[in-house]
């Protein structure tokens, strides 16, 4: 995971905008609704800016111009991390973000983004839509005067780039890495050092031994980051961010105030991006890590089976106690938690199953 | 696979309608386009018939009821098998169904729902959407006058119920299973009969012996349908139906009538529609899993690594030979196989790593 930091270190000049973006201009005449969207990323940042002006157009679109969002990165209205305050407020109509940088706000936030061998995307959506989550994620912003949504999803992420071979967990004591949040909780509890370190600082950072490892996002984000040529090993499986949502925002009285076609075109717009940004990431990580491997050489590692069992141990731990904090948590965690264990046993013939007999010899 | 004999042999007047369809009588007064959608289901069967009807109540919702979408269940206006016929010709304006019905029009058709040992859903959403497959689609469809939209998803479905065990590929040999497509047609290969029986047959077939095994989707409606009183075991992993599309189809000329903003609705509600069956699914699936193994002690099994094998070579056989039918097969196919390669590389070190190291020991 990396958005915390994308903020301060992280150009964006030159990167694509989404292709819909395009498509609100012509309507803007006859705007019934002119909303500002701020967001926690860089401006037109590969999957997750361009998801949210991809957003931002959509509603446009369907709209027939109707209403009109205009998107800000990170800082150009207000900071990333006051986003949730901003909108809240009624200072911007929307935002989007990732609802675990809210969790000074609630610790039960921390589920409706992702938590260390958690739900896949996949699963997330079964949780979300079909399952209770979005129930009471509702019940959760609601407090703050806030609708959320789903809207976009990395799919699982990679473990991160290591100049440090890791054969047992030993070698985890003492390790440098660049791991916010649970997953970097977890390496502190397996005896290594997290430290916090803005994207743009990650590579100098790797390079000169300030750090043994970082982790990022995964192949597509990673190959454009350059971090192939500043690590000895690319490690694998990731296993603390396995299918990252992040969400849409939307101030309670200006959504209650649309008429129903309106409301429904939002809320819509949110799940057509959630799908569409974990598609585009399914498709451009494929052709990444290919060009890891064939073009950069990249050698990829797989931690011991007695580091993974160690790191899943120390996760169960610590998301446990995320339950201990306040009620509504606990509430939140029962919900998760029974979702993820049948999830797990439908994997095991399902999912999982399958992807083995397909790709294992 | 299944729903090539929905139509004849099930009954669904007691099944629930999807919560949305509510929605639209409403704005019923102001439609300014009322359409008929034709359907490959029994009215309201759960999950696919239900989908349907979300989307022509979506459709409805976000237009603010301008579009006003009637479903017809399989033979009602036409049969089942003629809806594609009677969208092209515009006796109905649009219609739900699965590409692989169509395979006497094109045999790429079947890409665009699902081939054994193919990709999952979400490496499906992946090549439809970022990686050239709804290009090719659009252009195959756009010959018969329709305009196609994934429209649905049942995720990885289950190899099927049994009542001989399997324990080497000799035990294929003379096995009656009802399987349809290109799953029978493997099953044919490895020296199997496969058999076609309209869903309403299988309970009594399987239980009088008329045949030794069949599949049909996965827990959810698997168990619905009773398919566990008639059979000693349980086999995994599904390996014919990955990830199985559900599409929408429009007439060209009708959507090419429409106001950018309605072509808009229309398009993003049958994505809206394509991830919600897939989250309904992955929901409904664990926790039916669960009931028919602790409720029913529905015994689990696995297929020896030589079957797997053996279906495994001869899919690539059979699916390969699609691309020898005609230029626009073979064209598909290379685009189909080439993001297959790459996704099992990815999955390899993402998707199916990760779940290993969440849910092995």
């Amino acid at each position: 995971m990396q958005r915390r930091d994308f903020i301060k270190g992280v150009g964006a000049g030159s990167l694509a905008v989404g292709a819909l973006t395009g498509g609100i201009g012509s309507a803007h005449a006859k705007a019934e609704y002119k909303w500002k969207m701020v967001t926690t990323w860089p401006k037109n940042f590969p999957g997750l800016g361009t998801g949210a002006n991809n957003l931002a157009a959509l509603i446009g679109e369907m709209s027939g111009g109707r209403i009109e969002v205009k998107v800000f990165g990170a800082g150009e209205l207000v900071p990333a991390f006051e986003i949730f305050d901003a909108v809240s407020r009624g200072t911007a109509e929307m935002g989007h973000g990732s609802a675990y940088y809210w969790k000074g706000k609630s610790e039960a936030a921390q589920f409706f983004s992702t938590v260390p061998f958690g739900l896949t995307a996949q699963e997330m959506n079964g949780w979300i839509y079909h399952g209770g989550g979005m129930e009471l994620w509702t019940e959760l912003y609601a407090q703050f005067g806030l609708v959320p949504a789903p809207a976009g999803n990395t799919g699982v992420q990679m473990g991160g780039w290591f100049n440090k071979e890791i054969n047992s967990v030993e070698d985890l004591k003492g390790l440098k890495m660049r791991i916010p949040g649970l997953g970097g909780e977890v390496l502190a509890r397996a005896g290594g050092i997290p430290v916090n370190l803005p994207g743009g600082e990650l590579f100098t950072a790797l390079q000169n031994g300030t750090i043994d490892a970082t982790e990022w996002v995964g192949p597509y984000n990673d190959l454009a980051f350059g971090l192939y040529k500043a690590a000895k090993y690319y490690y694998y499986p990731g296993w603390h961010e396995p299918g990252t949502i992040l969400e849409a925002m939307i101030n309670k009285k200006v959504y209650e105030g649309l008429p129903a076609d309106l409301q429904s075109i939002v809320m819509n717009a949110c799940k057509v991006v959630n799908q569409d940004m974990l598609a585009e990431y399914t498709a451009r990580n494929p052709v990444a890590l290919q060009t890891l491997i064939t073009k950069h050489n990249v050698d990829l590692r797989r931690f011991p089976d007695d580091v993974i069992l160690k790191l899943r141990a120390l996760s169960e731990e610590a998301v446990a106690e995320i339950a201990q904090k306040d009620e509504f948590s606990s509430k939140v965690y029962s919900s998760y938690k029974k979702f993820l264990s049948q999830s797990k046993e439908w994997s095991g013939i399902g999912e999982l199953t399958y992807l083995q007999a397909r790709d294992q010899a």
